[in-house]
Order: C-alpha cells, then sequence, then structure tokens
C-alpha cells in the first residue's frame, strides 16, 4: 500500500515537526480545540489513555500510602498573596470569577492554577497533634493557567493533572517524601509509557514557585527537545508559615509541618507522542495503549474468517489484552494505515490461507516488522509480544537519547549541541547571568542538574563551576 | 459501651434530622466546608466512597458502549443564549470569569454548570453522516451552580458529576438511550448503593431546561424526604437545532439529530447517608463502602491476637475483601464506636479466648447482631456475608419507603401524608396552576409520574386526572 492510501495525510516528521505532532493529535482524534482560546477537548481515544495512565499512577500512589480527595475548583485570591514567590509565579496566569448567581463577588475568585494553597488552610484546621502527621494526600483535578501561547497537552489553559500534597513533622520525612514521588513518576514514565527520562533537582530560576526545591523529570522527544514530564516539590515550611500549620509534637511544643508537593498531567500524552511517535503517526507503549492489538480480517466474506477473528478475539480478551476487531467495510489497506496512526501496539491479519495454515501473521508497531505465530497459544504468544514491545520502546528510547547527549565547554558548544537536536552537560558556576546567558544565546535552558557529573569550570564563564547542568531547548 | 465512650458526639436523628446529617458528614470525614461559602473539600473517606461509584457506575457505562472523554470547563457565554429555555435555567447560577492572564477578556466565560452547549458545539463539527452516529460520549468532571443554600453533597456551588451526552440519527434510538440510561441508574443504585428508587417521567415545571422529557430516579431519605438521585433527558433536536448538529442520512439527506444526556454527581453520597444512616452514625453498604470489613484486636497484647489478626486480613484482601486492622492504642471499645461512627459493614473481634476455641465474633452494622464463625474458612464466609448484608439494606429500605407511600385525593391529603413523611400518590390534571398549589400549600413537589397507576381525579382541582404523581418534600 502507497502513500494514496492513506487514511489522512499527516506532515514528514523530519521536516515539520510541529505540524507533525498537530496532525498526529488533530487527525487520530486524540484531541480537538475548545471553543475557547487556548483550551482542548480530550476526545476518547486520548482520554483512554489518560484513564490508563491514572490507574497505573494511581494503584503506585495508593500502594505508597496516599489518599485521594478532592479540594474546591475556586481559591479566594487573597490566599495567593499570603506566600510571595507564589503569587509571584502564578497570579499573571489567573483566571479569575468575579461574578456569580447574577451578583459580583466580594472578593474575586482564582481558578486553581495549582491548590498548595487551599491545601494549606485545610491542612492548618486538620493538623492539630504529631498524632496526625504525616497527611499524604493527591487528587485528580482540572487546572486553570492561562497562557499566551497554547497546544494541545504541551500547554492548554485548562488541563487535567494530579496533584499530591503531603505535610510531614520533619525536614528528613518531608525531603523523603519528595525523592519517593519522583522515584515514583520515573518508574512509571519509563515501565509504562517506556520514555527514559533524567531526574535531577532545578536551578532557583526553574523552580517552582514558593518551593525550597524542585526536582524535575526530563524527556528527550525526537526533536531533541526536552520535555518536563513531571515534578515533585519539597516546601519547607513555607506554606506552613503562609497558613499556619503547626502541630503539638511528642515533646508538647507547637511546630510548623514540612509539606512537599508533585504532579503529573496530561502533557504526559503530549511526550508519548513525540518521544515514540513516526511518519506513519502514533506509536503507543501497550501498558498505555487504549487498544493493545487490533484483528484485520482478510477476505472476511471467505467462510469461517470472521469466525476465526471472533474466536481470537475472545481468547485475546480472556487473556487480559485490550483487543479490538475490525470488521468495518474498509479495505485491509485502509485499517493497516488507520491502526498504524493510531499506534495500536500489534495487529493481527487473519485470512483463509493464514487460517488454513494454522497460522497468523502479525505486526509490531514499533519495529514495523512482520513475523508469523501458530494460532496454538497465540492469546499467550501476544501477551509475551507486547511485553517485548513494551520493553523494547524503552530501550530503542534510551539508546536514541543516549546517542544525543553531549558535552561542552563553552556557549557556542551549547548552542551547537542544541542546534543538533542535543542534550547538552556543561559546568555552570550556579549565578544567574550565566544562566539568562546560556538562554539568550541559545534558546536553551538549565533542565536539571546532571546528579553523579562533575564539571570543573563554568561554561560561560570560566569560574570554577558548582554544578553540571543539562541544558536544552524545552516544550 | 455506654454514650460516654463516643469518640464525636451525634445529634438525635428523631430529633433533628439536618443537625444530624451535619454532624455525620462533618464527624466521620467525609466532608469538610472549604473557605469560600458554599463550596465542600471531600476528604479521603467520603471521596473513596465516590471512587467505587464511578467505579460501578463506569464499567456500565462501558457495558453500554459509552467512552470518556474530557470537555473544558470554560463556556463561552453565548453558548447558552442559543437554547432560549436552557439559558433561563442556568444563567441565573452561573459562575463567570471576567478576567484572565491579568486581562479583562472580550467576552466573560461560564464555568460549566452542565455541559450539553459545549458538547452540542463540538458534536456539531465532528458529525457529518449517518456512519459517525450514534455517538456515545461521558464525561466525569467538576460542575458548579451558584446556590443560594447550601448543603455538604446535597446542594454546593461546585460538586462532581458525570455527564453523558449521546447523539443518534432518529429520534427512537435517542428515545431507548434516554431510558436505558435511567435502568442503568436504578439498577447501580438498587444493587451498588443498596437503594430503593422510583423512576419515572417529570413534570414541565420540574424537568430540565432543554428537555423535552426529563426522567428521574427519587430515593426516600429516613426523614420521608425525596432525593432526586440522578436524572436522563431526552433532549429531542432542541440542541442539535441550537448547534447546528446535523448529519448526511442514507437517503442522501441532510438531517438533525437527536440527543440526550443524562448524570448523577455526588449528592449520591448524601443519598447513602440519609438513606441507611442511624443514630450510631453512617452506615454503607458493602459495594461502596472504603473498608468492607475491620478487624478489631481484643488484648492485643497477648501472644498471638495480633498475629491472628494479620492472618485474618490477608486472607481477606486474598479473597477481594476491603479490609482494615486497627491496632492502634485506642481501647476496643473507642474503636468499636469510631467504626460504627464510620458505618464500615463488618466488625470482626479476635482477642485469645475466640482464637482458642476457633471463633471470631463478628458484628454486623446494619443489623447490629453478633454472631459468632469458625476462623476456619472465615474469609469466605465473611464473603458471603457481606453479599448478605448488600441484599438486606436494600430490602429493608425498600420496606421502610413502602410502607410511607400513602395515596391522598384531596389538597389537605397531601399535605397529611408529607407531614407525616410520606411520598404521596395522587391524582393530577396536568396543569401548572394546581401543581403550584401543591406545592404553596404543602412544600412538596411533584417528583415523578407514577406509572402504571391511574386516578380518575385530580387531587387539587377534582377534574379529570391526567397523570399519578409523587408528591414529596425533597432536597
Amino acid at each position: 500500500m502507497g502513500k494514496e492510501n492513506f487514511v489522512e495525510q499527516i506532515a514528514d516528521i523530519e521536516k515539520d515537526f510541529p505540524r507533525w505532532y498537530t496532525d498526529v493529535v488533530i487527525k487520530t482524534g486524540l484531541v480537538d480545540y475548545g471553543p475557547v482560546k487556548g483550551t482542548m477537548v480530550i476526545r476518547p481515544y486520548g482520554y483512554a489513555i489518560w484513564e490508563n495512565i491514572q490507574r497505573e499512577l494511581d494503584s503506585r500512589f495508593k500502594a505508597t500510602g496516599h489518599k485521594n480527595a478532592y479540594f474546591p475548583l475556586l481559591i479566594p485570591m487573597s490566599f495567593f498573596t499570603k506566600e510571595a514567590e507564589h503569587v509571584e509565579g502564578f497570579a499573571p496566569e489567573v483566571a479569575v470569577v468575579t461574578h456569580a448567581g447574577g451578583e459580583e463577588l466580594a472578593e474575586p475568585l482564582a481558578i486553581r492554577p495549582t491548590s498548595e494553597t487551599i491545601f494549606g488552610s485545610m491542612y492548618s484546621k486538620w493538623i492539630q497533634s504529631y498524632r496526625d502527621l504525616p497527611v499524604l494526600i493527591n487528587q485528580w483535578a482540572n487546572v486553570m493557567r492561562w497562557e499566551k501561547t497554547t497546544r494541545p497537552f504541551l500547554r492548554t489553559s485548562e488541563f487535567l493533572w494530579q496533584e499530591g500534597h503531603t505535610a510531614h513533622a520533619d525536614e528528613a520525612e518531608a525531603v523523603e517524601e519528595t525523592m519517593k514521588m519522583l522515584g515514583v513518576y520515573k518508574e512509571f514514565a519509563e515501565n509504562c509509557l517506556a520514555i527514559p527520562v533524567i531526574t535531577g533537582r532545578k536551578t532557583e530560576k526553574e523552580k517552582f514557585a514558593g518551593a525550597v526545591a524542585t526536582y524535575g523529570m526530563e524527556a528527550m522527544m525526537k526533536d531533541g527537545k526536552s520535555l518536563q514530564a513531571g515534578t515533585s516539590h519539597y516546601l519547607g515550611q513555607n506554606f506552613a508559615k503562609a497558613f499556619d500549620i503547626k502541630f503539638l509534637d511528642k515533646d508538647g511544643v507547637q511546630k510548623l509541618v514540612y509539606t512537599s508537593s508533585w504532579g503529573v498531567s496530561t502533557r504526559l500524552i503530549g511526550a508519548l507522542i513525540m518521544a515514540h511517535g513516526d511518519n506513519r503517526g502514533l506509536v503507543l507503549p501497550p501498558v498505555v495503549a487504549p487498544e493493545q492489538v487490533v484483528i484485520v480480517p482478510i477476505a472476511s466474506k471467505k467462510p469461517g474468517v470472521l469466525e476465526k477473528c471472533e474466536e481470537v478475539k475472545t481468547a485475546l480478551e480472556r487473556a487480559g489484552v485490550r483487543v479490538i476487531l475490525d470488521n468495518t467495510d474498509n479495505s485491509p489497506g485502509w485499517k493497516f494505515n488507520e491502526w498504524e496512526m493510531k499506534g495500536v501496539p500489534l495487529r493481527i491479519e487473519l485470512g483463509p490461507r493464514d487460517i488454513e495454515a494454522g497460522k497468523a501473521l502479525v505486526f509490531r508497531r514499533d519495529t514495523l516488522e512482520k513475523a508469523e505465530y501458530s494460532l496454538d497459544g497465540l492469546a499467550s504468544t501476544i501477551k509475551e509480544l507486547l511485553g517485548t514491545v513494551q520493553k523494547d520502546m524503552l530501550e530503542s528510547a534510551r539508546v536514541r537519547r543516549d546517542n544525543r547527549i553531549v558535552y561542552a565547554d563553552s556557549v557556542k558548544g551549547i548552542l551547537d549541541g542544541v542546534e543538533n537536536g542535543n542534550f547538552v552537560k556543561a559546568g555552570w558556576c550556579g549565578c544567574r547571568d550565566c544562566e539568562d546567558k546560556v538562554k539568550a544565546e541559545t534558546s536553551a535552558t538549565a533542565r536539571v542538574y546532571a546528579e553523579g557529573e562533575h564539571s570543573e569550570t563554568c561554561a560561560v564563564c570560566g569560574k570554577k563551576a558548582e554544578h553540571t547542568v543539562i541544558f536544552a531547548r524545552a516544550y
């Protein structure tokens, strides 16, 4: 089948990555633009990915002792001013409700851009004693940040996310929680999304407004740019002070708690698309793919073909595989293109000759390879193959990324590196001027500190390096 | 154990039902008041119930062919004016965003009170041909309706719900969908919430703003008042006309679709509380209870007691039971009260003598009965018992309700009926004046038509009755 069979044309990934991205998200039915500028409608195919992401993350949050709750969407504007850095960071992006129920409100209300303040106000009420600690709560919610430039999944005025907010009796435990959840994110990104990530601390400039320290995980997209796929913040006592969250400790002394917060969002769907996609469209890892297998009957009107397809489908469903049988009137070639574009990990082709030979042809979306497998025990073969695809996708993404990490010892070196689609490791003295200079001259930002690496000198000013930083252009 | 052991005092359900309700929701940790008037924080114990409700409903929606999606929170105000009845019904309750990103918006945006309009605007874009139909989409979301008087779960400015929005090629199919989802709700309410419900059509006055016909399900609370626990709307072509949702039919003619919408919300948690609760607090049906069983060790420091409790816990978990072992320092009596207040369906008491005798004492929260069971095969005994509790709770709620349905043939009769905490069936001529008169004189409203019942005359005006209506005071 040639290009002419393509259901929908998508731009060439090598020639126009941004248009390729837009084509893919729209034409595969993941998302559509909402009527209000900057908003998106997550369509069923996209939302099914989000449901799979939620299921995987939620079980991990619960396994680490967290419970879900739901806090109000609307936050009094005055709450934001209680933490100085926080208000500076978020106030400019806030959407404000000024009227409700036909009347002007006495105090304008912010639609949550993040919920540290409202969690803080409730924690101050709920936490009285050391016995009440730790408090480990997560919520799945929509948030709103009014952005000038938007792109589906990557940056939209409203998006879906989860935000964990925890409170602890001491600093060590709060730091441990911060790092634990960063670890949960990393394990999830690698094992579920098949996306290798680099985790590390962010610079002061890049940290969350109100945090003591922000840790991020960065994923390389196919254009070499970085996508911040999740963050975990150690908030120290900043919000405890702002909202007076105190507890009576064992020693009879009133103390402020230490808090953390951490979140990932529907951005992860954007990461999936750009980490794995190709010129045929999406390539989805089995763990989060809405459909893991599509069965395409060949010569479906021949006796026995559809029956056999149904039989295979039932066997796969019983084995816990998410499977769809495409028995529409479209041609096999049309179906191949359609489901390849949608990124279904495996395709089973079944026609009269295959059935006679007791075999099925199986196509792997990730490697584009076809192989024959016996119809006997096909369900367990497929289950195993899905596991292989999942692992191979992570491995090939890791190789792709590792080949594109370079070192530089000058701003010019950083520029060359990112121009060629690399992550660039470079020494940094720790001063804001040097960080700003890199951004001004290369459009790259400090993503995270490269943990465990030691550079001698700052690539910008040549003074002693405090950190090795990963610089990249970023989404 | 006497009243003095009670962790928290709750008002007497017979003497002050409203205060009993407030005490229960707050003191059991289901919910708290948010900082903005009329908002609520759904705390982990309350949210766990909602998660169970979601899981049960979501699997039913998917089994009937629906897919989930997510539509934007913000809707242009102009959308509401496109459907005349709809704007009249919802505009007065809308919360409005007028500023965002530091600027005044060109058009004010409504926070969705319900999403027919924004679904309609997207459906008009997505639906082109009869091949695109039916469209069967649900979303789980927060919505906002600015209410003057609020009560946690029952009426809050923001609440969580699901809203299904479907589009069909013909009227019959859209009506069938409307009735099918009403049936799904009823089956769910009865089998999962153990709440018997009466389903039926609503009067013109009580119907959804913009619907052709609204069908509701009404549940009797312990004070004899009715709670509308869910609604399913047949919208005809009202929204198709307003948003120009057209398709090219098989016969080559452009036609308007027919739509339906249906929803249930966190109100259901309020229904659970008021349908089953008693003077000790919550009584939760096993299917939606966050914890189905609590194990309370007796003389827990005696050798072997905690080990045996852990063993029973593990066996129950393996059997798929949600179980908690309370090994805190509190006294058994304190724990009994605490978990009874929280409505855990079964309590297992295990002490040295029980263990020696190879037995466990099991307390049923619904009947307050205790019985001894062998430790051998306790997990399967408990599973069976949970099933019995679930069925018995529905049955006793049904008996309670059926004993409180009366007939009346005058406004005075309706008043007497509702004053005594009954649902009252009465003939109605169908005119708005008579309906208004009942409300003015009895505070009762027409809940639903009593399907299959035929009254001769209107209880208000004495003219020929068109319908038998169930009147009740309602939440």
